[in-house]
């Protein structure tokens, strides 16, 4: 009775952090990171202000926690290896991001020089590209010279200004367009002739992948 | 005599404008575009408000401004074709950011959804890139298949967001050698490998290109 009572409670907290980190990000959305008070997150997640900083100790605590579920929104949906599992992770990204607000903040505050100042998100999704790339050059699916470390860094920063871009002139709505273009420009270049054959960055591919279809 | 008037108030007034222009970028980098009040600017300008209005209408159009004296600052310096002359705006783009007020707050102030609406600066720099892409077609420097529309496109958002990942990680110290990377991993897949071989995207172009020496 008493363990039932316990795990009654950590579910309600689960569930207490989800609604404030949901209730955030939709706040963070519309009015931007410094417009975004506390009394406005917590009264659209109908919530008390002490629960706010129970779980999150502050505004900017909140933001990290919204920058940081990126990853967790995308990386469970994706059952592919190396170039094509990089691939998979932009075109999931690229289709979430019209439909989770937690994403789409999160996208934008990592841009916040005062939240991110340690360029934290862009590291982390640094890493976990660079991963799957490293496992692509292990597979053969790399040119010779193709640097896994390099090639990361690059396309964290080409996802970063081709969402900003599409968010200035379509809403987003041309995203996942614009991150299939993305692999035309560069698959050539850093795959191999028989790799880049098999490499399916359509985005069909995204919309079934995100609707929890096989796409592999 | 009447018509050597004419002629100093003419200068009196570009050099007015130039003084705005680059005090309105100051304070734009220093404090954001919504925290650069018109008394900040005129008054770091040694101006009035008035001068202000006349030039530039409201603090709207002074934003427009600073946006659209970006290309201006890179254009004039450069002397190549086709692909090279490309990479060469990146090249004295990623130099010049480090240095010249006016063309980082010009930079910062187009991603800014409420100034650029239209994505007009993003479009602007597509259309002068695909330009130089038609003509490097032209010049047999691409691959088949290659599509300057295309590529034009996704260059001004890998720039733009390479641009903001250099911003975190080392205040735009790196953001030379990140553009010299940005072009190692797209020009292989995009260019003929004659071609190739002879694109030169090293840092040392770039500030070789901002010191006015001849690069070409």
């Amino acid at each position: 009775m008493g363990e039932f009572t316990v795990e009654l409670k950590q579910e309600r907290a689960v569930q207490t952090r989800m609604t404030l980190l949901r209730a955030a990000a939709e706040v963070f959305d519309e009015s931007g990171y410094a417009g975004a008070g506390i009394t406005k997150i917590v009264k659209r997640a109908g919530l008390t202000a002490g629960a706010l900083y129970f779980h999150f100790g502050s505004k900017e605590g909140l933001a990290k926690a919204v920058m940081n579920a990126q990853r967790e929104a995308i990386e469970p949906l994706l059952e592919s290896r190396g170039l094509q599992h990089l691939v998979d992770i932009t075109l999931v990204w690229s289709h979430q991001l019209g439909e989770d607000p937690v994403l789409r903040a999160g996208v934008e505050l990592s841009y916040d020089q005062e939240i991110a100042k340690d360029a934290e998100p862009f590291e982390d999704w640094r890493e976990l590209m660079a991963g799957y790339l490293r496992e692509a050059k292990e597979l053969g699916e790399l040119r010779d010279g193709a640097d896994p470390e390099l090639i990361a860094r690059f396309v964290v920063g080409a996802c970063t200004g081709t969402q900003i871009y599409s968010r200035l002139v379509s809403g987003r709505r041309d995203l996942p367009q614009r991150v299939q273009e993305m692999w035309d420009c560069l698959v050539p270049g850093i795959a191999t002739p028989e790799c880049a054959a098999r490499i399916d960055a359509g985005a069909e591919r995204g919309r079934r992948l995100c609707e929890g279809g096989t796409a592999s």
